[in-house]
């Protein structure tokens, strides 16, 4: 077996040869932090800082006209088809609005009401494993806009299974916000098509890390968020993709002026741009969406495919290190071994979890716990090196020896 | 008479002694510019480029760690709390949620949901006159949520009267977004209240600019919008009021994790936050957030009373001057003459409004233009001064006087 160090210097060779080594100087990155939750929230590109300062002059020295002069209307369309590049969608199909939440109730509500169809498809399928968010978002729905509809929350396993005819529209988070499972977009599109059901789709976990195809899976509707790996910044600002072939028929509820085909006519009924603004409400939150625009410029500018293979690997490297390092101190990996199945993170589940993550953040390395037992690992193949891997689980080893130390010299069970 | 320069040596004196001279130089205002359109969109707070820098550090430095440790996640109530401090609310009834409309949408459906009592009150009052995207959202609601529940719009004066048992909500502008317009809302709160009904105000024109008692006025619900008159930038959040004694009821369909009691637990089950947090949905946009934070701090330094004051002076001095240099060019100006019932902008109406937007914008000063015949100037009291005004009707005078001798030596009518 190598010594610690030969190791290390495996894994520093890697970052040298790695394609995407040039990225992450491209980030406001601190070298002295190693921030393993860009699943929850990216760093901010260096870039965004000139961005906003620019807004700023523009805000100061234009004001209303920039909304115009500046095409800050146009924004929430044009990042759009900024996002639709890395979503595998044709121009025209995504726009921002507001948080991935918001986003999905409307698009929900949207979806019911296409497909309710005199009663004839009452149900809301989604796993039970989904993000509750989601969830929440589903029983909204159903309690408060279609109050025939109702939601069915079976085993992610399961799903196809129950993909019936009373089945209006099939919910599920690509990448599950756990366990990383990464579910078969065009399979479960397929089977649901074939029951005349519609499936939305949550991608969260999955968008600027995990190769999409929107478009050539054919998928019907999906919503995600832009803080994670499209680095938008804390609460960007989400986005909505509306398949072409459904969008002339899509109604959402929120008709809200900048929904409108001509907004500043001021008539008073409501015409729904033809276009994918029409998932629009109200003004776009500006600051907060040119930032967006740039962690998405930024994103946009690394080959999905390299962007992949190294999540991949950092996924591989990550399972293997924990299974040679720190099983023996009973930590166990959650989710799926088989990386084709497997978004960008992984999870942990040890006894000792609050006192690693506490341990780790002394040491410079943030992630997430979710308690009482799991660390979540962003693995984002941007900005996150392969040493990096390596420096975490030996952390993790050190803290567990330490922690085993400690425990046989206090006479407990080691 | 005056001369001209008499004239305006009396402006600059109003300024020299207005209590809110020292206001101007906290806004990020060029000298070169005069912005009549604050109405639409405000300047910034110098203060707000720190505020923004610090929120950019704080993403790089701490990243997910600053939703707690700088109290990002509060930020929707504690910002709120501050803007309710502008509307006579006492803590714990306003938060910032989405844009306007999206909010809207919220409240409404809530209170519909909330006073439909079995379709004995089907109606959601309106004027003709409201803001188009209010009138869109109501539809929408009908459209697609309370489908059993219709909207009536009614001429502003006939509001009263239509106020009958069928009515759950009254829904208005509390100023017209053209004339100004300022409704008694106590007095319409109290004849609503008689009848059983709710009213919900769009606050949009007049937070931050006329004094506000939600409370002492026995207000049910409202909305505003943050990037007027409370300057928080472009597309700033809005936010929502629901007044204390209707929130433990008070229900809002899009039931997204930040609106939970306990949205970090994970749990698969919705329980709304038991105050006015159950109003949010999903992440704030931050940086948005952080400006409006900044630019509702700004604004509640002044005193509202003098903030009211000078705007009701500034508004009354545009309307004689007007009167008196321009009414001979055919304008008119739009609107009530009473300054009680008024706003803090001006309308003025003239056949050469296209014109004369343009020269004004040639000359620096900036104004919002309403096709066909319509010129918007809002009246900001925190940074528009006495001698701003002076100079804008005498610049439009001069711009008539102009066009005028043009057409007499064209030869056409005078």
């Amino acid at each position: 077996m190598e010594t610690g160090s030969e190791q290390r210097r495996y894994f520093e060779h890697l970052d040298a040869i790695d394609p995407l080594r040039d990225m992450r100087a491209l980030f406001d990155v601190r070298d002295d932090r190693i921030f393993f939750n860009g699943n929850s929230l990216g760093p901010p590109p260096r870039q965004t800082w000139h961005r906003l300062h620019e807004g700023l002059r523009q805000w100061r020295d234009e004001m209303n006209a920039a909304w115009w002069d500046r095409q800050w209307l146009q924004l929430p369309t044009l990042t759009g088809d900024r996002i639709g590049g890395l979503l595998g969608a044709a121009p025209g199909q995504v726009v921002v609005g507001e948080s991935t939440s918001v986003n999905l109730f409307k698009l929900l509500c949207g979806a019911v009401e296409l497909q309710f169809d005199g009663g004839r498809r009452p149900v809301i399928l989604t796993d039970l494993d989904n993000f509750p968010s989601d969830l929440y978002i589903a029983d909204g729905v159903t309690r408060y806009v279609h109050r025939e509809a109702t939601v069915r929350r079976v085993p992610t396993e399961e799903i196809t299974e129950h993909i019936g005819t009373d089945v209006a529209v099939v919910m599920l988070s690509h990448v599950d916000y756990r366990t990383a499972q990464l579910l078969p977009m065009q399979r479960i599109n397929e089977r649901a098509h074939a029951a005349g059901a519609l499936v939305l789709w949550d991608l969260s976990h999955s968008a600027g890390v995990v190769p999409l195809d929107l478009d050539g899976a054919g998928t019907d509707l999906a919503v995600g968020c832009g803080y994670k790996y499209l680095n938008g910044g804390p609460g960007a600002p989400g986005y909505m993709y509306v398949a072409q072939r459904l969008l002339p028929r899509f109604e959402q509820p929120a008709t809200g002026w900048l929904g409108h085909m001509r907004p500043f006519d001021f008539t008073p009924g409501y015409l729904p741009d033809p276009g994918i603004a029409r998932l629009t409400t109200g003004c776009p939150p500006l600051l907060s969406l040119l930032a967006l625009d740039e962690g998405v410029a930024l994103t946009a500018q690394a080959d999905p495919a390299a962007v992949r293979a190294k999540s991949v690997a950092l996924g591989t490297e990550f399972i293997e290190l924990a299974g040679t390092r720190l099983a023996r101190y009973g930590v166990e990996v959650t989710g799926p071994a088989d990386s084709a199945q497997r978004g960008s993170h992984v999870s942990l589940r040890s006894d000792s979890a609050e006192r690693l993550a506490k341990g780790l953040a002394d040491r410079g390395f943030h992630l997430e716990l979710r308690p009482p037992d799991l660390l979540r690992f962003g693995l984002a193949p941007l900005y996150i090196r392969h040493v990096d891997v390596f420096d975490c689980v030996a952390a993790m080893e050190e803290l567990l020896a330490e922690e085993s130390a400690d425990t046989v010299r206090d006479g407990s069970r080691p």
